[in-house]
Formats: structure tokens, sequence, C-alpha cells
């Protein structure tokens, strides 16, 4: 992924329309699907010229890699600092956990994109890689933390990470930045629910 | 929903066939996007014409109608059952999500259509509703929870039924019939997440 050519600032076009057309794809690409969406159809949505779609980025290709790297970029910062940490597991776990909702919601249409996409393109197979190895860095984090006594061991570690990751990621779906919850609030309803339980008097 | 035909069983063709062609429909619609399938294409992938499928099915809107009481009936009927049956909201809750995880499980190609539709027609929408009947009975079981004292009331309940069910529903995203985990597995798994939650001493 590192070869592909970076977004063109030096263009002569301001920066914020370039990010204007990488957000209107972001959104069409989630309607109607990355492999049906055309340049020409973005271009159309944003009421400009194919050419001046490409005088900011090489190819429809180019506009999911960006995306992608949108989404993936500050959950990876996030969870390289949670392996490398100090601080037990369990309490680095906990706050990754806190930290990836806040990442998602900030980051909500591309990580909607990245959450749809199959793999169909060697861009597409670069994002699936990183996300495999975020997942894998915390399911090692789930198995530290089973290993130090912290978390259960009656749940397979495997199980717990699909899940704990299956409830961030479902906030995709429903989660409406206007509405009451603001990022930080789901952020705490969601680790006191996976971590402390819902039962009441377990804490 | 009631008013559109139902398949015909009595022309002719034995019914395995016709459950072979809706669960080919299924997963095209899956793989494609409903809006992008056609009755060609799924006659192509079944290796048929296209007669032979309207044989079965009156549209691509009646597959899809049919698809989408599959992922919805069974649901209904655990949900309908944990709303009126006896015993404290609490246990009806933690059993509840159980058979949820099950139901999902057993039906996971409807399912994960269901997930994916988004109103676009009079079935859609339909489906749609009978999704938000669902909902709110589970925001109410929760809610009865909170009340009687069983479930922690510093979540608001409709953050926790959006995100038990979000836990569930992402089951369709990486759950595999053929994996490591059999329904029952996953289901004890999630719930003891859940409702007890994954730091240890806590039960």
């Amino acid at each position: 992924m590192t070869a592909t050519s970076p977004p063109r600032r030096g263009r002569g076009r301001p920066g914020n329309d370039q990010a204007a057309v990488l957000r209107a794809a972001v959104d069409l690409f989630n309607r109607k699907g990355y492999d049906a969406t055309s340049i020409g159809d973005l271009a159309k949505e944003l009421g400009v010229t194919k050419p001046a779609i490409y005088h900011h980025f090489d190819s429809k290709e180019d506009l999911l890699r960006l995306a992608l790297d949108d989404a993936l970029d500050e959950l990876t910062t996030v969870v390289s600092n949670a392996s490398a940490g100090s601080g037990t597991a369990y309490a680095r776990l906990r706050d990754v956990i806190h930290r990836s909702v806040e990442v998602l919601v900030a980051h909500q249409p591309s990580v909607t994109l990245l959450l749809r996409i199959r793999g169909n393109t060697a861009v597409e197979q670069g994002a699936l890689e990183r996300r495999r190895w975020l997942d894998d860095r915390l399911a090692e984090l789930v198995r530290d933390a089973v290993a130090d006594g912290a978390l259960r061991d009656d749940v397979p570690p495997d199980l717990v990470s699909r899940l704990l990751f299956g409830m961030v990621n479902s906030l995709v779906e429903w989660y409406r930045p206007e509405g009451t919850y603001d990022a930080a609030s789901v952020a705490d309803a969601l680790v006191a629910i996976a971590f402390d339980g819902l039962a009441r008097g377990q804490a």
C-alpha cells in the first residue's frame, strides 16, 4: 500500500476541496457499494466534471485507499500503543475498547466502508490484512488478561475478542452523531456491559 | 405482507427444488446485493431457465419476502414468548438473548440479508417494521429488568438493547457453522459476557 501515490495536495486546488471529494466518495461507496460506483457517478453527485476529480485523485482505487487508511490509521495507533503499553493487560484492554469506540464514532463513514469491503481488489486485501493484524493484537491482549487471572477463563479468548469487537463494530449500523449519546457515553456503556456485566450487584 | 401469494408448492415440482432456489437466491442477494441481482442472474447461477424460476416464485420480490420471513418468523416467536412469558424479566431477557443467537445461527443467510436491507421496497419496509417491533419488545424487557432491580441502572436501557443486539447481530459477519464453536457455545459465551461481565470474580 505504501507504493501508491499520496494525495496531490500541491496541484493548485485548496485541500478542503480534496477532503470534500473524499467525503462524498465514501458516502457514495457506502450507499451504492464500491464496485457499483464510478468516478462519473461521483462527479455527478458533486456537480463537477470527471477531470475535476482526477485533478485530486489518480483513480477510484486511490479514493478507496485513502478512505480505508482514514478508518485504520488511528485505530492502528490506539491498538499499537495498547499492545506495547505499560499497565496490566486488563487495564490496557479496557482502555483500548473504550478508545476504539471513540475512534469508530469519529471516523464512522470510513469505518462503515471498511467493514463492508470483501477483498475484491489489492487495496481491499491490504486493508483486510491490517484488520487481521488489529484483531490478532486484541486477541493477544485478551489472552494476556486471562493469563493474569483478570479475565474469566471459561470463555475462549478468541470468542471474547470476536464478541467484543462485534459489539464495537455494530455501532456503525445504529450510532447517529446527532442522537442522544456522545461517543464517550457510548464507550462508557459498552465497557461497563462487556467487563462488569449487566446483572446488578456484580461490580 | 399477508396479501402476497404463498409459495407454489402444488405446481408439480418437488418442494426441495423450491427450497434450493430460495437458498441460492439468498446467497446471491447477499453476495451481489438485492437491487443488483436479477432473476436472470439467479437462473444462470442455478443453471436453469428463467421460466423454471417463475414456476416456483412470482417475482424477485416474492423471493425476498420469503427470505425475510425465514429470518423473522422464528425470532418473532421467541421474542413474543419472552414478552408474554412468566418468570422474572431478567430471566426472560437472558433466555431470549440465548435463543436469539441460536435462531441467528440456524438462519444465518436470511438474517444476513435482513440486516443488509435498507427499505427500498414495500417488502423491505415491512421487514424493517417487524425488526422495529422486535427491538421495541426487547427494550421493554430491558426496562422491566432494570425496574425490578435486576439490571444495572447506570446505562440507559435503549443503549443496553442496542449494544446487546449489536453483539448478537455481529455474528452474521464472522460466525462459520463449520468452525470450532457450535451455536450453543457461542450463545453461552455471549450471555456470560453481557450479563456477568468479562472481569473475573464478579459472578
